[in-house]
């Protein structure tokens, strides 16, 4: 049968690695897991202990495509607590994770060969997603003096007729600050541009508190999920904010598209929106393992690193040890038995000579990989 | 924010209808409803049982992008008992639905502006699907002797790249026999198009057993969800069958654009397909409401209908009553109290002569409904 040229989207590079990891499980050998972009941890109590209860009740049809009325207006609260902001529940739209959420955007605003910016290193998945809709992805180099991050003058250089910026971002954890990010948004905005703000991390930062699109102006796509900060990564439910005039448009597409988004992961983030106690547990659990990586991965060598502003990742230029970043993982991985991510997923032109270290895992866990690594590098 | 011309997806039409009836309900007023494409079931005992039992366990963190394993073992199993088929686990990709699977289908297939036929009438979301991709909806106007349904000679004479057709069909029931389907891929293959077989109201008919496209062919793509016959819509999961050299595409597709399909719902759905009794319990109820559906359609005035082989649905000609369904569906709703959708949804050239009635819920709202239908003909 025949192909599509759009459909031919990259694997993930990891998945090399990771297979190699679990075949050294299957072995009976115990790994350090620093690969993973997800909490060891589930789902708050609350949100499960919501839906049990749920589950006994009326069928889990589907919902209205923008998502339960309940939900979106418990999200919108979320913005006045978080940020100060008062939000009109109506411009929320509760999506199928932030990966359906980017399908959405992507196609409210993008016609097939229009050009979209991604900063290079960023999360792979947004040039895939691009590519699949028939929308050129256009790489920004970014640069250490930037924090990794696209700056205001990328938009008019690339002619781009959107830009997408993470804040904090995987795989950097470096964060754009208020003016930084205003910056952005008003070259986007001078240049006839969108803005797409992925705000997934955003909860996840240690001392400074991530700015949000919206502090700067509606007049932009913000994106945001339950997967990291709320710890429901397998329940794909997350939400997007649209300026008013876009929001028909969006919910239009999305009843199309996807129907609505999982209706027992909707019901189970209102139990998440109320479980402070326990998301804030496993941010100290991050705090204190990002303390730990920042003083271990020095000590082991590793000490060009990215700002690690938030997000639970440490990305370290390794070109002093390795010009080969996936071979240097697979030996960390037989060696040293700590799983890591090569850089090559996140930028294909310089991430041969970087990885990314998560700490999402247990502490106990982080402190061991940390020992492990630390013996490698002597040995080495 | 600038908007693309893709993203401007057409509202679904019944919503107005839908609207009208909830203002109505508001108002203390009882609602029949025969407009809705869902079960009023939940999803089966064993199901959410199944659930329920992993909500205490490990996190529902991420799957595979394909699926659980287990869950593909389990779909693969149906093959054999619906259709008779030994079907390769690899095979199957559990999706977010069938939703996304036309979403990785179609981007898997075909790239910007490609021709892809659909039967008219037809479920309204392929068309603004299809559409969103940048993809090119290619009506087909089906006939009443081919039971509305695409034949061969449509694939040759729009020139299309590939072509999508349902049987059991939405929103007319009719189903496609051995011989049909098997023209019908045949031609596409001779004409080098792709060939997606929705057989989401699988496990709904009524007497004649639907045909699998795999019974004819493994170069087709088939598409199925666990919404109708094991009624769990608003769950958001389904499968996708394909090619064995397209597994590979697909499931980098699928972790890039989603990835994963909801945990709980695969875990739901392993529970699902051990519910033999509970499923079929259902059908009985849609089999009795099917005969009464027919007695008193036709009773009330309705006698033009497509013939009604499966799903919930009986679609009927009301070029004799009106030539305006939308506002005849308004007025069914104000004096009848029964909610019923207007064609325009399926088909917006001849759809202002057509309304569908759906037969999916309890029986005794099937004999109200049928009752007020019959009263109001009388009256008109």
């Amino acid at each position: 049968m025949r192909n599509s040229r759009r459909g031919a989207v990259d694997p993930f590079i990891v998945m090399d690695v990771l297979a190699a990891a679990r075949a050294a499980e299957a072995a009976g050998r115990h790994i350090v897991h620093m690969e993973v972009g997800q909490p060891a941890t589930g789902a708050p109590a609350a949100a499960t202990a919501r839906l049990a209860e749920a589950l006994g009740g009326d069928p889990l049809g589907y919902t209205q495509a923008t998502g339960l009325p309940e939900l979106r207006a418990a999200i919108a609260q979320l913005y006045d607590k978080w940020y100060g902001i008062t939000l009109d529940p109506a411009r929320v739209v509760v999506t199928a994770g932030a990966s359906g959420a980017f399908v959405l955007a992507f196609s409210a605003l993008f016609d097939s060969g229009e050009r979209v910016g991604i900063g290079r290193p960023g999360y792979p998945s947004y040039r895939q997603i691009l590519r699949a809709l028939g929308i050129e992805a256009v790489d920004i180099e970014t640069r250490a003096e930037n924090r990794l991050q696209p700056v205001a003058d990328d938009i008019a250089a690339h002619a781009l007729d959107g830009l997408l910026v993470a804040s904090p971002a995987n795989p950097t954890g470096t964060m754009l600050d208020h003016a930084a990010l205003a910056a952005l948004i008003e070259a986007a905005q001078e240049a006839g541009a969108a803005f797409i703000s992925d705000e997934i991390y955003h909860g996840l930062d240690y001392g400074t508190r991530a700015v949000s699109a919206l502090e700067v102006s509606d007049e932009v796509i913000v994106i945001n999920s339950f997967s990291k900060y709320f710890s429901m990564t397998g329940w794909r439910v997350g939400w997007m904010v649209v300026p008013d005039h876009m929001v028909r448009r969006v919910e239009n597409l999305a009843a199309n598209l996807f129907i609505c988004a999982p209706h027992a992961a909707q019901v189970a983030a209102l139990g998440a929106l109320e479980a402070h106690e326990e998301c804030q547990a496993n941010l100290s659990v991050y705090t204190r393992n990002r303390e730990l990586m920042l003083k271990g991965l020095l000590r082991a060598g590793f000490d060009k690193i990215a700002p690690p502003d938030g997000a639970f990742y440490v990305y370290a230029d390794v070109s002093e040890h390795t010009d080969d970043s996936l071979a240097f993982c697979a030996e960390v991985l037989e060696k040293a038995g700590v799983a890591i991510t090569p850089g090559l997923d996140f930028d294909p032109v310089r991430g041969n000579r970087t990885v990314r270290f998560s700490y999402a895992g247990a502490t106990e866990d982080i402190e061991e990989g940390l020992r492990r690594l630390a013996a490698f590098m002597a040995d080495r």
